[in-house]
């Protein structure tokens, strides 16, 4: 993202780790910082350079709607209720460095932890689509596909079902607003569609058009990627059929990451608090987050951040912290697992998959040597790319 | 369930394996015969003896409801339109003996796979809610409580949280048939909740009543029970408050068994069939299911029955089936895990709780010898009781 791109009028916060030109995270470390992470340090993934777009983009939403119509942001803040979610944005490849530190397969990005988590404020679609005159037959109306004004010489479309996208307690947002302010250029400005709940690459940016639909898209990106692909496919050579016949990403996995200590914390005898954060898709509560030093015995965390919606869905991630009774003599890790409310938890080990998509193993810190030789705490990412201890 | 029983006037079906006077199942090997459960193998999971209702029994609605009323099943027939949905039926406790060999808790029926899958008829509860003028709002109706007739002392109450019962595409149902004929007394004659996609405790059988109110239900056996505990408590004994902190059990995990080969089959070298039953509750599909002959390598399987509801949920079971090249020289075990939509999979070793609820570890079948020396395939529950293989 130097000065020769031509998103270069674009403002970013140098504190991110960029990935190329148009992607980026929040350093691990600063997730913890605040429960709703800012708007300049969520992460980024774009396609192509940002889109510049003013207040008087038009957004088209048409298809299986006897009213199709074209708004502004402007017209939808006067015809519709305004609403607010909380919710985590999780990009389906968040923690894919563990993965690609096993095996690289074919998803360039090293994230660490592709994860924020804010306050969104927009309309509900499912208000727009009650206004336009929407086919509520789920045998007929079975997709809604979002199509974005990106700049990728393919552009970007995709989508989710209709009882997804149409849910009454799934509440999701034509979002304008990030944490009670206007959404950053990198997300989506003037207007996004916020799934709650689902990966990603469903929350479409610089809405342009909304089609109430009977197929899914026929999108590239939605057909051939996102997705996660079987352990036996080492390469989308020989295996396009079979990778098409993958059903696309929607909700997310439950999963749990520690953001204190931080990779390289001195790891010494005594109380040792640890703290982090969880989440579920599909509106799940997490139900609860153990942490264990032996693998064995687990210590149940507490939450100390949560929200749910009305209905009792919850799209935010939680924070959640305890305190274990760290003994250098014995202990050489210490593990995270969270479960979700279907009594789902993570797979203790990572399960590779070629686009390196949704790994949820069981967050795990080593006990390593510092480089002066001292004991520190180190996380995955640290520790796998050791020779002497990348294997699994 | 002998002559003495209250209930010795309901008929049943002598193959089911009897757990106690007032419960049943189905023999694993026979869930295999036919993809809709016979009614009368069907698992029965009753607090007391079968209550002795008619077709005059009558189920009354009310709580935020502008309009309550009193209907017979004939009222609902004549009122609403008649809906078919294909669910499983799966009870909290499936698969609890393989817990309860590793250590008894408090979970006393030992159910090997207490799961059935049919095709059920009634009305939908949505249908009937709007018809009294119920409440729409998540912030004031947030749950809906099912009373049944049973003849428990205390009866039996429970209730799940009004955005499940209330979904526009979960096809919640107020059932008086399976599979073509009325429900047999074991199954709620006249009329029961059938709730898809959540544990079976929540389908209240033989309905009296249902009241849409702000709180869940304060019945003790929901207050108390069908919970999964976390891992530290061993006993109920001190740790009540903690009980009733943890979360009611509603939306199932993703789960598979094999039923072929049975127990007992003699291990050939070879071309191997294996055939079983995956599902997954909320309506997630079920995306794949895989077989390993050896813990690392998974072959994909083939669904050869699956249903899914016009919005795209999945409620019933998957019939999935694949063939393995056998080598009794090389293999020891034959492990089956599948996966659901979220990328939540199951995991690899039993995760002990003490009610023995929501047991989905990977279905795992051991190569063992026989009474008589040969080899044969072992299913959990019988390799596990073999004293030299207990150890997990």
């Amino acid at each position: 993202m130097g000065d020769d791109s031509p998103d270069a009028w674009v403002q970013r916060n140098p504190a991110q780790w960029r990935h190329g030109k148009t992607n980026a995270e929040c350093p691990v470390d600063l997730l913890g910082n605040s429960y709703a992470t800012p708007a300049d340090l969520m992460f980024i993934r774009s396609h192509g350079p940002v889109p510049r777009l003013d207040s008087s983009h038009t957004i088209q939403i048409n298809g299986l709607v006897e009213k199709p119509a074209t708004f502004t942001v402007g017209d939808l803040k006067t015809r519709f209720p305004t609403r607010k979610v909380w919710s985590a944005l999780v990009c389906s490849g968040s923690r894919r460095k563990e993965l690609n530190i096993i095996k690289h397969g074919g998803g360039h990005i090293d994230w660490h932890s592709a994860v924020g988590n804010g306050e969104w404020e927009g309309v509900y679609l499912r208000d727009v689509l009650l206004s336009l005159g929407v086919s509520q037959d789920f045998a007929v109306a079975k997709h809604v596909e979002f199509e974005g004004a990106d700049t990728h010489s393919s552009g970007y479309r995709t989508s989710v079902p209709f009882a997804t996208a149409f849910d009454p307690a799934g509440e999701v947002l034509l979002a304008w607003g990030l944490n009670g302010e206007a959404l950053p250029p990198d997300h989506g400005f003037p207007l996004r569609v916020l799934i709650p709940g689902v990966t990603g690459a469903r929350s479409c940016k610089w809405l342009t058009r909304i089609t109430v639909q009977s197929e899914d898209t026929d999108h590239h990106m939605h057909k051939n990627y996102y997705k996660v692909l079987p352990p036996h496919i080492m390469s989308p050579k020989g295996h396009m059929e079979e990778i098409l016949a993958v059903p696309p990403l929607y909700d997310i996995n439950i999963n749990s990451v520690v953001f204190d200590p931080p990779t390289g914390t001195p790891a010494v005898a005594g109380p040792l608090k640890v703290r982090g954060y969880a989440y579920c898709g599909g509106g799940r509560p997490v139900e609860r987050v153990e942490v264990s030093l032996d693998g064995t015995t687990w210590v149940q965390s507490t939450f100390t951040e949560q929200r749910r919606t009305a209905a009792g869905k919850m799209f935010a991630w939680v924070w959640w912290e305890t305190t274990v009774d760290f003994d250098p003599a014995q202990h050489r890790e210490l593990v995270v697992r969270a479960w979700d409310s279907h009594i789902n938890t993570q797979p203790e080990r990572p399960i590779w998959n070629y686009n390196g998509m949704m790994n949820n193993c069981q967050f795990r810190l080593k006990v390593g040597p510092s480089d002066k030789g001292a004991l520190e705490w180190q996380h995955p990412t640290t520790w796998m790319e050791k020779p002497a201890t990348a294997k699994l």
